[in-house]
């Protein structure tokens, strides 16, 4: 109930009663309790949007969330910077404060990590209601049960307990999550996934990852791994990936990649992402060379994931989406070459993502399982 | 409550009770209608199954369906034959026909696949009950919803409206499906999928498909694709598929594929495909290496399946199963090579499965159609 009134919100009984097929009354009683919490809301908290989607006939008492009733911390890791955000019941951004990070050891990113948090805890207090969980994103292999980051290999990470970690120094709870898979339950309650049966969410950048939501659920793998299009086996098998494996999309679609094999081709062993980028934009063949090289193998693992899973939309998003006119045509070309039959027909929707929005997926997460009553989450 | 009595039972009241959350009282009220109508019963209907995985401690007159009380015709479609059977209303096959085909025009397969339901209604009628419906299965792009084969390479056939033209001249309802879905929807209803919260199926032989079960369903892609595991585009792009795309995994991988390279390397333009597994059984280097090829792209299709979904098990099936020993070793040596960490424990299982499986699968699509009520079926 909770969980509708959020993702579909402001909404009238009566329409809850049609879209569930319970009775009126029975949900009528089942929101009583989430009014009485102080969750919800008779009327539309913020009346200036009261002018919604259900028109302007006066929707009768439409039940809404009470946005500020509870407050949460997301955290994205990465290994340069540390991003965090609190944001309100519905996942929108409140504050934001970003750290650099020149150590990336596992007991100095917990130990930045837990002071970061510290400092948003504190500025939530003024801002929104009562602080419900932590959650933390970081790339690779998670293992969100048990809070334990079993292999990252951005961060070099290995097995790391983060949630314990952290819950133990912050008397908080803590989820951790992958990342891609925080930015695809964001879509999923406050984006895209409210209009889409099925969809999928690549990023592009350091790593290449994506987030899939299929049959009404977030994808997210028996065994906790899913979506490692960064990982699928399409590229020259020459290259060693970060995480071992030889022939990874990475090893030539990471902006690591990219910019190395700018370097090798220019012969200019001091150039920086952003020198490659304006390389490129003057025309550079070299240059040029590099983001092609990306974009041809980027279309091919997005045509792999459409044949294999066909959802109904790709949202593109990721830090690497400001060089997107760089490798566009090609991704295209590649994409349109090896989608087969009507999965070509899924539409790829640029979408461009900040740092923080990989934070607020981690806030996203908690409120989900806050709302899914799942541990360490509890209402 | 159907679907839960045929694929769980035979199951007591109390049990569905416990299972659904429903009072015991609305269970019997739900069931009533069911045993009025002959598809469900107290008693087991096979005595002989009554030792079953209840145990032995007298189950309280557990509801078991009527496996006679319906029948159901499932026809499986390949370019050199057509493979038909009855089965009961838990798939269990009561009587198989093949037929050769040697023309694959839609107007010549329509034809014959008609004449083969007829036979079949014919045998139907003397061993089991009413018939419900006819399932036919078709591989490549299939509008399940339509009733229509969009585009099925193998079979050189585009936009055929297979139910249609033998619903008209057969006067039964019928579906089509994609044949790997067929048989995915097979094990899911009557197979692994009873017990695993995810799966794939993979198909080996004349083309190289995927069925994937994820989140509590088949995955039917939104746009009716999904699964082309064979139309990764993991191969090196020289070779043309018979789906005019460049780099397909079924280039290499697919017996006609594995069989024209073995003709070329052992300069035998006349091998078949029994000749070159007999080649590659009694050590020939050059058919062995075929195999080879095949099985390093199948394993690397399995990894970037699994690297993306993350099944619980993969279910590995098909005509191929022959010979399989000559490509397993290196089929699991890329899978292990590509697989991304914790995917990786997915357990890969082999089925040895038959042109009949295949038929059965169109079979039980028939029968979950007919379950839930979707159009054209009824009950």
């Amino acid at each position: 109930m909770l969980t509708r009134i959020l993702t579909q919100g402001p909404i009238p009984r009566v329409e809850i009663a049609r879209r569930t097929g319970l009775s009126q009354a029975a949900v009528t009683k089942a929101v009583a309790p989430l009014i009485e919490a102080g969750f919800v809301t008779d009327q539309p908290a913020v009346p200036a949007e009261a002018d919604n989607q259900l028109g302007i006939g006066r929707p009768v008492s439409p039940l809404t969330v009470i946005r500020n009733s509870v407050s949460v911390i997301g955290l994205k890791v990465t290994p340069t910077a540390l991003i965090g955000v609190t944001t309100d019941f519905t996942a929108g951004i409140l504050t934001v404060r970003h750290q650099k990070l020149d150590d990336t050891t596992p007991d100095t990113v917990i130990e930045r990590l837990t002071d970061l948090a510290k400092e948003l805890i504190k500025s939530a207090e003024v801002t929104a209601g009562p602080l419900i969980g932590i959650g933390v994103a970081v790339s690779g292999d998670v293992d969100a049960r048990r809070g334990l980051v079993r292999h990252s290999p951005l961060m070099g990470w290995r097995d790391v307990a983060v949630a314990d970690l952290m819950a133990k120094r912050l008397k908080v709870p803590v989820v951790v999550t992958n990342d891609v898979r925080a930015l695809t339950v964001a879509e999923h309650w406050f984006g895209v996934g409210v209009d889409a049966d099925s969809f999928a969410v690549v990023t592009i950048g350091s790593g290449i990852g994506c987030g899939l939501y299929i049959n009404g659920e977030v994808v997210s793998g028996a065994y906790g791994v899913s979506g490692e299009l960064g990982h699928l086996p399409l590229a020259p098998g020459e290259l060693v990936c970060t995480c071992g494996r030889r022939g990874c999309v990475e090893t030539v679609a990471s902006s690591d990649a990219i910019l190395t094999r700018t370097r090798e081709t220019t012969g200019r062993p001091r150039l920086d992402l952003a020198g490659a980028i304006k390389l490129a934009h003057e025309g550079d063949e070299h240059a040029r060379e590099a983001f092609d090289r990306a974009g041809e193998v980027i279309g091919s693992a997005l045509a792999a994931m459409v044949n294999l899973v066909g959802p109904e939309l790709v949202v593109i998003a990721g830090e690497g989406v400001a060089e997107y006119d760089l490798y566009e045509e090609r991704m295209r070309q590649a994409f349109a070459d090896h989608a087969f039959g009507a999965a070509g027909n899924c539409r790829l929707m640029l979408r461009s993502h900040t740092f923080d929005d990989w934070a607020r997926g981690a806030a996203a997460t908690v409120i989900r399982s806050y709302v899914r009553g799942e541990p360490p989450l509890q209402r």
